[in-house]
């Protein structure tokens, strides 16, 4: 199999296929317009510049689209960047597919579904197993395809489900510890917590914020779902307020965008597990691409540190 | 008539009826129990101690009840203190109430009623007019006698309507001045703003907060009932998103409670008419209480500012 | 009339004349010299760059200077700018004159005057209103044409008292709602509140920061100013150090430059005015250039935000 | 058996037996001096005044005595306080001792050694290994019986040791689901993290801060002795440098203590699995204390929040 | 000679003369009338009750009057607090007069003025020497008996000459290991830099802030009186506009007071002087109260801190 | 003399000798490789890009090589840059050596030396004295040659020991001004403040951050060294824990990286004199570089500020 862009050294030629994911034209400094994209394949991303670009290339080379390319991996203010020497769309001959272009959460859609459904079997407060299996059903398929987040963590497809089942596995761990822990209210406070995203973003694979999105946020979004649908199924113990605020607390502080800080146990964990998932993932991917000896780049949602792999670890 | 109790100075004596606001058991350094009362009448507040309290009087100094009480001003601590001499429950031979004991808005209902009607009538957006009407219509009792806030701004019965009556005004004036505004956008805004008091908050005369106030709190809920009454209605414009996000954003900031800053022209205009209205409340009531050439106490939700009322200004 | 520089789409040609407002000279990556422009007229700015520019282009392309242009209009890194195919100083013959390139507020001076000698003519205190009249008398001519800042907003010839009319009408709309008001500390206060800006600006068309301005500010320069004016006029009354502290404590804190905050119910206001009132001129001529359904780009002065114009809005 | 301080009603007489934990004279208002003594058992503590005390009751009720006290509980400022009747230092016969009448950690010693022991044992890495056994060896004693701090969270006695157990199931847990974790890196931060408390606090039953603890603190304390003690066993790898950058950066922020935010991500665990754990012992405890329904007091370390406990949670 | 109030212990019973600093009437728990004083001599302050007090004693016993009194020192709250037995104003036969009761700078006021004296004289710029001798004549008498602080530092009669004395001489030092400095400039700035405490605090024996000193501050009010000093000497050089800065910016930071930073090597410099003057000031002065070994009392300027003396220091 | 890199004005051919410092590969925006070199004198730097560079270029000229080098100083973006015209390694023949172009503080080891052994030798208590001097003796070699840090202040060859002089000398000054302060403490502070930078330091002449500097950091490091100086000395007084806590707490703030704050009187002295000094060395070389009137470029480290050179300073 080819190896992907993320591998290749600075000055290795490149002669493969590459998704599309941005595209805008410019002008260079010698006044001639030009074509700056964004390429990706599954491993990550690469800039690239065609130079002298015509208004067909233009037409041709958009967002979404697969293309085959050949050019020099080189380098532009640190960051690796395509030189292209020649670029064209690909044809069914070719026999590739956008899908096999995106990044994938490393798990399968059935177990994903499965662990979900496990827990919500499990429940014991009827209120809560009902508003939460209505949202799963509801939502089932964005729930797999969606990622978790647009950039930092979980930023892939079905991003949102593999933090949801990962965030599942430590809580159920630490009702094991801490036996006094509401699991019913934990496990649903883990399923619905992000399931706002999917009305926040634009679509599961090429992610963008909506007007809702960006007007409103995921978080006032869900807090107003939970209460509708409690409505449509004629609930209305307290247990749907606890699972409004678990929602709304669970980004922890104010000024992290939650009016009102956890003020429950189990959102306060909500809260806590949410973050060791989110910054495991990132710090595991990042140190992924790294030597022994070596410090990551620098990761912005972890307030721009540089992690170090130890030299004594296997690489 | 007779004075106020803010109006008595250290050392008179106070002969006449209070409401009790607060009341609570002690036990005093001399071991013996007393029962420590917050005394009101419109003018003001004070505490007052009943020494050697019996049990009856546990029973009958209550909060709600009205007393007749007989007392010297003293002071504890800088805070005016009653020294009770003699108190009793009202009869009804007293011909007192306790409406008369509760602050209120310095303006009439029918006044109230009759502004916030006007504005939704000259209202031309006719998804913004329903809603608006809708939830007028829906709350109108409450709406009518909340306050506006359990401390610091429109404190009182009625604050709510007075707060969006002067705010409207304020809106009206600014209207004519930047004429590019959305009115409706602004006046429905106004009027729906702090609507999720009424169920943030327990009553209208001696309110505290509810599960749902202290879990939730009065935005989100309120964002959550524009859509669902939308949803009644029948209304799916971007009207909706647009007005959850004035009421989404109208404190300004994430720390102040606000997830999204106003990203809309009316929504900035309604957190500065809301601060303005809510500032001016405070300071002039601060400042009615002082002669020229002094200042005010502090005013604890201005930043703890004492303000300075001119020597030259009329007393 | 010509269509303005802003006006321009990417891959259009401009062939009219404009303002040199910067012109620095830089080096090529070919090693050529080049001069960077930055050229405007009164819709707007854009940059520019003439290639391999020689000595004498160099002193002929200099700030101030009219020039005729011919060039693309193309982008770099997000931001317009014109590729130039010829450019020539202005001629006699060309009948353009610097004035019209020039940015200024959208009312006459007449106007303006008009205004603060009205509100200046109604003040009731002697004290108050001598001190102004002096400052208004004194800096006639550059109160007129002066900006109010030298970006964000009102930065415009004129600005200044296009700004302080605009907020004399806020003023007295307030004034009307909340009657307690002391009209002629606040009038005063508006007048005066940006004056030493004629201090800390070197000129009303193309404003640089003074030495003055840089050291010491147009707060404690304006602060200064009161005091000796008052002793000029021999006037000693309290209203004298009110004023002082209305311009001390008008960015409102600490850390927006003033050392007090406003602790007189009119210094308040005028901070809370002159804030709505910069706001309102940044928000609606950001809205002005786009479309409904869009977001204006981001303002600076306002925490970075971008706005958003309703689709429902007339464009 | 009797019931603790904790659960006495205001108005009830006690009569038993409790720990002197402070003593202070005072001079009352009736200018009689009197003794101001915390008394305390397993449940909680009590403030208690000793009205007209004597120069000899000064001598004999002293920080660390056994009393037998008769006293009817009162409310002094809304804390509950003892109205003593009679005290009298404990005799031989009444066959109390100090220990039954300090909180502890709620598993035996045994325990927490076994579990210490279990997985130093299973360390791979031999300098991290032999490191972790010496300072557990040296310290076996403290390590058993410390606090793990003087209030807030695990402050009774053996606090330490049951946080680090705590700590190292959450850990062993999470080694499951994450495996790409340094287990012996992590089990050796959890282990070591809190040592230097030996010398930043006097003793395990009653501590207070030594000088070094208040000067030094017990972050660099540890970092000083995990680099002696690596030269006593005459190690010198990296790992040396891991775990003392890992105590380093254990409280996560320089604002927090920690002049190194944690750059390795077995650093990063050891922060979250601290917080959480000190976060679980401060909210169940809370917890514990009120019914299904009711607010917990506030609590100081968790940003003064106080949590509800669902009205469907069982007592 | 007797010992001062504040080396009494607990226990101890006073018996000479105090000077009443301020008096307040209160009312007791009991309902009776007190006095409530804080009396002083040179070494300290002490709380004081006199029970039971009569109108004459309130008539008597008035801040700023010397009085003898008989008590016995105890604590309340931690505070030391004289229990009084008796107490009457001072006679003439007793010969002790108010200026022996408050405390001084420990230098006199012809060593202070010889030293200001000096380096103007040494001055070599023309127009810093005679604006800078100009405010020394002008306010001489109150440059030497000014505080330089109602409270924290130098808070005594002198203490605005005791510190700028103390400056001039850590500046000289500066001057010979950083020769580029401007020594015009700093001693000038340090000469000015509180005068303007003399028009914000009310006099030098027991200042209060005036009305000036609380809506403008000791850093405009001088700003802006060299400027006019300077024009009443038709001096207009440069030189007035940096003298001006570094008064504005003296206290380094906007959240600090002054609208610019420093912007002038001698006025960053002025702003450190100040800075380890006022700390000096502070540390030893309560460092003198304590023993080694012990830590001194909280110091509120110095961010709360509790400074240790090292038990090998000498007492 | 030549002149140095720094004085080049834009446009001037430099024909000359200078230090490469950092040089790393790019590809033009003509697809072409390149060099960018960052060139040194003990003037200054420059950035410089050799066009089109062949593989055996990259080998030539690397860090720490010198080069003869023919260019045109150009700029951009605001920067000096140097166009390379030809450049070649330096021969034998030519006669220059790299210690040339390193800049060095400006003085000699000898007196760096003296006054160090001249403080140690004065002081008086034995603990003390012997740490101290144990640490000169022990990195004396280092101590002479390293700098005080990478960037801001004394950032050059024997920096660290330029600052410990400077420090000592104005500390020599402040001990008889404030005769109570332990002069030995505050000069073995100053001598060992600075000296873990030596482990955190890679070399003295292009330092970089060890793994030990960027996981423990200098503070720390020297903290466990002083604890570990005193145990092979066999001293074991309160004297070692001081001075930990000196070094500790000489960044002043948590934030800063001193975990405590100054608690001991010499510890906040050293905070400040350590303040002093690197800002002094910073702003004089500064406005070393600009003449009388003119505002020196953004210091970082001084948070961004300019420094203006008044005009009527000598330039």
């Amino acid at each position: 199999m080819k190896k992907g862009i993320s591998n290749y050294q600075i000055g290795e030629t490149f002669d493969h296929f590459l998704l599309i994911k941005t595209a805008s034209k410019g002008v260079a400094s010698n006044g001639k317009p030009f074509l700056s994209l964004l390429l990706k394949d599954t491993t990550g991303e690469i800039d690239a510049k065609l130079w002298e670009s015509t208004p067909e290339d233009e037409g041709l080379f958009t967002p979404g689209e697969l293309v085959k390319v050949v050019g020099e991996v080189g380098q532009f203010r640190n960051r690796a960047q395509l030189k292209i020497q020649s670029i064209r769309p690909v044809q069914p001959t070719d026999g590739v597919q956008a899908a096999d272009f995106v990044e994938k959460a490393p798990v399968n859609k059935e177990d994903l579904m499965e662990k979900v459904t496990e827990v919500i079997f499990e429940m014991k407060n009827p209120n809560i197993q009902r508003v939460t299996r209505h949202f799963v059903k509801h939502y089932q398929e964005d729930l797999l395809t969606y990622p978790a987040a647009v950039r930092n963590h979980h930023e892939y497809v079905s991003g949102l489900a593999h933090h949801i089942v990962s965030m599942l596995n430590i809580a159920q761990q630490l009702k094991d510890l801490y036996p006094d822990i509401n699991a019913d209210l934990l496990y649903a406070g883990i399923i619905l917590h992000d399931l706002g995203k999917i009305k926040e973003l634009s679509n599961a694979s090429s992610p963008s914020y909506t007007l809702e999105g960006k007007l409103i946020g995921h978080i006032p979004i869900m807090v107003e779902e939970i209460r509708s649908t409690a409505k449509e199924l004629q609930i209305d113990g307290e247990e749907i307020t606890i699972l409004q605020h678990m929602i709304l607390s669970h980004h922890g502080k104010a000024e992290w965008g939650s009016p009102k800080p956890p003020l429950v146990r189990e959102a306060e964990l909500l809260h806590q597990i949410d973050r060791i998932d989110a910054q495991m993932n990132m710090v595991n991917r990042a140190l992924k691409k790294v030597s022994p000896g070596e410090f990551t780049e620098r990761i912005y949602a972890l307030d721009q540190r540089a992690f170090y792999k130890p030299s004594f670890e296997e690489s």
